[in-house]
């Protein structure tokens, strides 16, 4: 029996999750049944990702034993940071960053195995790993020195120092841990989708991360958390934020940030990371950059909230982004570093107990059409 | 709406397609309406590839054009050859494909733009350095001077020319260039439909290629075709074949090359493919693994033809391989370059009328959970 599916398999229910809820209407997401605000304010990524693989939360012992095993994969695998920094510099990151995670693939003895813990193996590789990749090429593109992984370091702490040069302030480590919490996980989204769809044909876990930090990439996906960043650059002040923003409604163009395909209440993921990111503004000489954003969220407040449009997690992500002392094009990288944590979970989830993916395509073409000869062709 | 999916998207129709139309039961396979056999007997794979992207024959001026801009990108990006034999030798090829076709994209001064001509563009950058990369990778790894693209030559015999340092006889040439007329295009399948998941987030050809490589190299999926030369090679002669086939049979274990999941039917892509089989096994001395081949066929044929399991065309591609003299560990990236074809076909198809594939998942998990701090769980 076939079934032909909405396009882009809309309201489609494609895979079974225990790991994230979200509820659009309401404005609530739930990792494992905790609410995202809790754990943006109580919980640490390296606790996030715990409970996303393992579907609770860790006790004391279990944590220092998890952290201390991801922090013990911080080390590139040798070679692999000069090949890093013999790229182009000009490369987009997230290229470099889809292709290096593939690349670990060819430094792992043993890459296929995907027994329940060969693939929580490799999963913790690429997320031990991927900052120190992301960090490495900017260091190369910017000329500067590759700052070595330091393994008495949180990742979120870890991750600035390598691309910094210099210890990050609390606020600036928590601002950070708060934004990978927030993004590891968002149900079925597409490049979630992509790494269970690849993971199904028995692949491997490199394999699967790989296709996610490619579909990632997208405009229509993870590549829309710049636009926001670009959207303030383009305001000179505070005192234009208004009329910038009212002109572009009265054009009926979209404000970035604002309104999400799921949500149709505030983003329950926008909620505190608003608070941090006036803190970490102010501590950083960047009140301009919070003010332009509070003014236009009053904007819009007072134009378009009775439609469901609110800000998003992209919103007061931009600011945080900035303020931390990232590049417009590692914005997109850092969601990546984020989301393995979720996509990792995906493919665990998809491995035990796994069907290949295998829908069908309508062929709308013509049939029993002849081979022409070449010279008979008109 | 939600509709809960069969598991796998199984009976799902998730696309459209005008490129290859599949009907299992009879035993029809055709690109374009024109029957695969036909294509196998007249065609190359470069028109194949002109077909499939093109939804038509070309006339020959437009095969000359087409075949000259695919043999003027035959050479690797400067740097990039360097980057392969640097390589650890140990990496499996499909791991090293993978992240080379991802690479790609950084030598490419504008790897993101998907209007139809740039998406042929990379595309053909893609399917033109596939081999290079494959053959350079292997001259490596068994310490042989890699030996540079030579664009007098076809995609099979450039191909073959690379990768065992001297050209191909017409026969193996001919066989080459049919195995990749076969394997070019093939519905819905695993590998074509991560392609188009990617695609779907506006990504970028590199990321939707790169993905498909990644899943084609599972055992449920492309995987699969190293089986059937290990399965020869634990035939010690010709006349052990009956043996130790029907010996598998009455353990009900599985024979490689034998049934698929589409097929009940004689595979059509196997019936060319054994002819020439047969013809290249004499030609190289090989007689033995195509009467073995034959031995099994016969069987088989006796045994279980009557349920609708016959050789596959992954059966006496094996043969086909191992004569031109693919190592086992380069069946699969083969494949990876015949497929190139249809999934960058399918790519095309996909961005002329996008929508982001984004399905949902069912949450099966807790609500309402609290945050329970770290020194009271139990």
């Amino acid at each position: 029996m076939t079934t032909t599916a909405p396009k882009g398999l809309e309201g489609i229910i494609a895979a079974e999750t225990e790991m994230s809820f979200i509820d659009g209407t309401q404005g609530i997401l739930e990792y494992v049944g905790i609410a995202i605000d809790d754990l943006a304010r109580n919980s640490t990524f390296e606790e996030t990702v715990f409970l996303l693989w393992n579907r609770r939360l860790p006790t004391q012992s279990e944590l220092d034993a998890f952290t201390q095993d991801i922090r013990s994969r911080y080390q590139l695998p040798a070679g692999l940071e000069e090949r890093i920094t013999t790229l182009p510099k000009t490369a987009e990151p997230m290229h470099m960053l889809r292709t290096m995670v593939s690349s670990l693939a060819m430094f792992d003895s043993d890459p296929n195995q995907n027994d329940p813990d060969s693939a929580r193996d490799k999963a913790l590789n690429v997320l031990a790993c991927a900052p120190a990749i992301v960090a490495a090429f900017d260091r190369h593109r910017r000329g500067l020195p590759v700052v070595a992984p330091d393994s008495s370091l949180s990742i979120a702490e870890n991750f600035l120092n390598m691309l910094n040069g210099e210890k990050p302030t609390a606020t600036m480590a928590k601002a950070l841990d708060v934004c990978l919490i927030l993004h590891a996980d968002h149900g079925l989204n597409n490049s979630t989708f992509s790494a269970r769809v690849v993971i199904s044909t028995m692949s491997d876990v490199y394999s699967a991360l790989t296709a996610a930090i490619g579909s990632l990439r997208g405009p229509l996906h993870g590549g829309a958390n710049e636009g926001v960043m670009r959207m303030l650059n383009e305001i000179p002040t505070v005192a234009d934020a208004d009329a910038f923003i009212t002109g572009k409604l009265e054009r009926k163009e979209k404000v970035m940030g604002f309104g999400h395909r799921v949500y149709k209440a505030y983003d329950p993921r926008a909620t505190y990371l608003k608070t941090l990111a006036k803190q970490l503004a102010e501590d950083t000489g960047n009140q301009d950059l919070y003010e332009k954003s509070f003014a236009i969220e009053k904007v819009m407040e007072d134009a378009v909230a009775a439609k469901g449009i609110y800000p998003n997690v992209d919103f007061y992500s931009a600011t945080t982004y900035h303020c931390i002392g990232l590049q417009l094009d590692l914005f997109t990288p850092l969601f990546a570093i984020s989301r393995l944590g979720g996509w990792s979970g995906h493919v665990i989830e998809q491995l035990s107990d796994n069907r290949l993916y295998r829908p069908k395509a309508d062929y709308i073409g013509p049939h029993d059409a002849p081979y022409i000869p070449i010279a008979e062709r008109g």
